[in-house]
């Protein structure tokens, strides 16, 4: 399966995504679930993606071929986020629906995307992408959006993800929802990408690709159980309790 | 939809669920999913359930009429906790053939069943009752059983619950898991029952019925809003920020 996860606050754009791929539980890879587009100065766009593989890759193939050809639209023309949703929709259920007129098993071609960027001075989006090809933003009370297995992993954001958190901290919150995620569902895993992308610079987002045995990764692992810990210390008493 | 939850560890028992029933989001209902049988001295059994309302009720009516009819066996006259397992997922599938072959619209009559308690001086024990009436016990690594919308409230019970915590702080990461639920999750709502039995006594649980507004509750909630994010200000910076 697949965790991805992008948030958008107002000092920038967090995006997380684990490794794992799975055609059975016998049959597991391991690919990158990223794709970016950077030219700086001008767009930054990062694709997230669950679903099937293939039809990934070769909306990946697509995407890339039609910048390459001068092919119109494209992601490098497009004006805005909702033009590079709307592309990316149309490219999406059109290679479904190819692979479905030669199916030979009932297969599920679908895949779902996050998009996330910024075009020009324009405010950086994020924006959910259907197996339909039809698109939504992330909420203004929740601004994060999730693909793949969400629930594990939703709790910690609900309660945490504001617009006016820091990048760093909504970076933090990411990693955790995923170790949630990572430790409740054998088939979302490591290595965990990681970028950050501060609002206005309109450069390569930072970038970490950090390991099951990344030190930082585990310092994460292991603070999170201890502060955890510490705050159910904190909870109240029953009232049967002997007062601490 | 429904969340239960069961742990047992050494001292003891812990039970806990919501009571908000759905058939479909315009038709809301709040029915308590918890059915106790304790004759003290002898037995407590604690049963909870998921699934569809209508065979619940029946299974606990029969569970009931086969008691006061002294039909044999019943839920006083088994031995021990597997066999009032055995009990249960019988009745459980009788009935849902008996609905299944007057069914006019492919309906799902399946419910599933956590069912906990202690026999005599046995040691208690928890078993998940399948749709399909065979049954298992929690495992040694995670001590606890969720029937329903386990997914949110799972990670906290990864981190937390092994066998050798006290029944107050089993109760409490209960609530926790019980809250994350609830607020990711519209079906599943208060009041939150929660019970919690001590090892050995063979008396009626503790038990309190925790609505919305109960202080309690509240004070929980926020408790744990605070205690996250004074662990999320605990988690290592990373490299490149400025060091606190």
């Amino acid at each position: 399966m697949t965790y991805c996860l992008a948030i958008n606050i107002n000092r920038g754009l967090v995006f997380c995504a684990d490794s794992r791929t799975n055609a059975g539980t016998d049959n597991i890879g391991c690919y990158s679930k990223t794709h970016s587009l950077i030219r700086e100065g001008n767009r930054v766009l990062i694709l997230l993606s669950a679903g099937n593989l293939a039809t990934t890759q070769s909306v990946v193939k697509k995407i890339n071929g039609d910048i390459k050809q001068e092919v119109l639209p494209n992601l490098l023309s497009v004006p805005d986020m909702l033009e590079a949703s709307d592309y990316i929709g149309m490219i999406s259920t059109s290679l479904q629906r190819s692979q479905i007129s030669r199916d030979t098993y009932n297969s599920n071609f679908e895949v779902s995307f996050i998009l996330g960027g910024q075009i020009g001075m324009a405010p950086p989006e994020t924006l959910f992408i259907y197996p339909q090809g039809n698109y939504i933003h992330e909420s203004d009370e929740h601004p994060f959006l999730q693909i793949g297995e969400i629930k594990y992993g939703k709790p910690i954001l609900d309660r945490v993800i504001k617009r006016d958190i820091t990048l760093e901290l909504a970076a933090r919150v990411a990693l955790v929802s995923m170790q949630s995620t990572v430790r409740s569902n054998v088939t979302v895993g490591p290595p965990i990408e990681l970028m950050i992308y501060q609002r206005d610079t309109l450069i390569q987002p930072r970038k970490m690709i950090l390991s099951e045995d990344d030190p930082f990764f585990r310092e994460i692992s292991e603070g999170w159980n201890k502060g955890l810990l510490q705050a159910l210390s904190m909870l109240p008493n029953f009232e049967w309790e002997t007062r601490k």
